[in-house]
């Protein structure tokens, strides 16, 4: 009878078919993708996603669903070079061997460029300080056949000196309103952004690259701002117009939404402390 | 009775459903193509191939059978940015708007760069006298995303410096028999290489170009070298080896042939009289 209540009442006791937990362990991934393949990050039911793909291959390796926070939810045919993901796991291997399992398991189109531990709590959306994207232009007639699926390409000649000229009142603490397609769930639509340069590649007199970093982007605001800017490159709006478009605080001020495939999260940043 | 001996034995007289024949004008393009999706360059039944696609692309502007000829065939899965290719056409149109025609036409994995009237006789193969290909490496554990369809991937470090040592050998007139994949129909191995280069990239530090221009190039000429040079990159072989493999003329003594995804026809030089 006493044998038998303290099996019943107490903490289950550990018998030879059930192992000791192993302790859970947070670990900070980043990740590279060519998002053409897929129907963006987030998971969604009958669709290839980012997420449910980087998902599978974590339980395939260490036997256990994984669910994974990115830092933030790239769109469909929007591609990564260091998009930032935490996860917790009780796998027992060592990051540099979970890394290679990983890459081994993933498409062709995903890898993972590191894989490290980091301290509890670490979260990659709720941690991060600041994104670093990236917007590939092309212009002039003839298509370019090995950036088709990595650039939006834009007939007429672009003025990329009024565009970078124009580009500079979006520096600093704005509502970004007029940069962000409704439907978001969003609180605020204020952010900072710290440096937006666009230039001409040195060896390629064709290609735009776009570079803005900021604490955080609106739902679809890179691409809104180069499709903003796009307008005054082809001459169809002049520079004080952005800040007009910037002023408005509402999306139809604003240009078209530039085509994903241009678009690349390039870095996260994160708090020293947030950090393993 | 006259009129009639006249319209059966002379000339075929114009009549007004007969419009009088357009002169043959004889045209030069340069086409830039991503080789994936692709059985190669050359027709066959059944098989996507690029010419097949420029073929088509013509005759549904031209509304005439055109048949091209290219101053190489690529295997299937090798790209090219300057492939040059002749054909010959009444079509009427100006070259710049006949360009912009094709470029509507063509597939986005095909692009014309470049296309002018050439001399009467122009001939994309027999007129060559000078090729350009360049071939992308890769080395690292983690695979790369955006070059996976345009580079071979290494796993191991390679030492670049000496295989650019070793590559020299190569320079000059010699019989590159050990370095072509039998079956081939030439009557000559010997081919002139004028310079081959390797270098990482400034830019990215595991990406590795190789430059080779020679007057010709055996079949599977440059993949053989590329695969032969990697054995001495990652070690498995010295420098001295390639020196061995180039005076064996047969091709068991050389390494294996490289994958075609990371080669391109870059360009290819025409006798100065036999330009337009």
């Amino acid at each position: 009878m006493g044998s038998s209540e303290a099996g019943q009442g107490g903490a289950p006791r550990e018998s030879p078919t059930n192992p000791p937990a192993r302790p859970q362990r947070t670990f900070k991934l980043t990740l590279a993708y060519d998002g053409g393949a897929y129907a963006g990050w987030q998971y969604q039911p009958g669709c290839a996603t980012v997420q449910e793909t980087l998902e599978q291959a974590l339980a395939r390796i260490t036997g256990a669903v994984v669910r994974v926070a990115a830092s933030g939810r790239t769109d469909a045919g929007v591609h990564a070079l260091g998009q930032v993901v935490s996860f917790t796991s009780d796998c027992p291997l060592p990051a540099e061997v979970l890394q290679r399992a990983l890459n081994a398991e993933l498409p062709r189109d995903m890898a993972v460029r590191s894989l490290e531990e980091a301290r509890p709590g670490f979260h990659a959306i709720r941690h991060a300080v600041r994104k670093r994207y990236r917007y590939v232009l092309r212009d002039g007639r003839v298509p370019h056949v090995f950036e088709r699926h990595y650039a939006w390409q834009v007939r007429e000649r672009l003025d990329v000196e009024a565009m970078q000229r124009a580009a500079q009142v979006l520096v600093g603490r704005h509502d970004f309103s007029s940069f962000e397609t409704s439907g978001s769930e969003r609180q605020s639509s204020v952010r900072t952004i710290e440096e937006i340069t666009l230039r001409r590649s040195a060896d390629d007199s064709q290609r735009i690259v776009l570079e803005v970093a900021a604490d955080g982007f609106l739902y679809n605001m890179v691409r809104t701002i180069v499709g903003s800017l796009v307008e005054i490159g082809r001459g169809a709006r002049d520079e004080a117009w952005l800040a007009a478009v910037l002023e408005a605080r509402e999306r139809r001020a604003a240009g078209q939404t530039a085509p994903p495939q241009g678009l690349f999260l390039v870095h996260v940043d994160y708090k020293e402390n947030a950090e393993c």
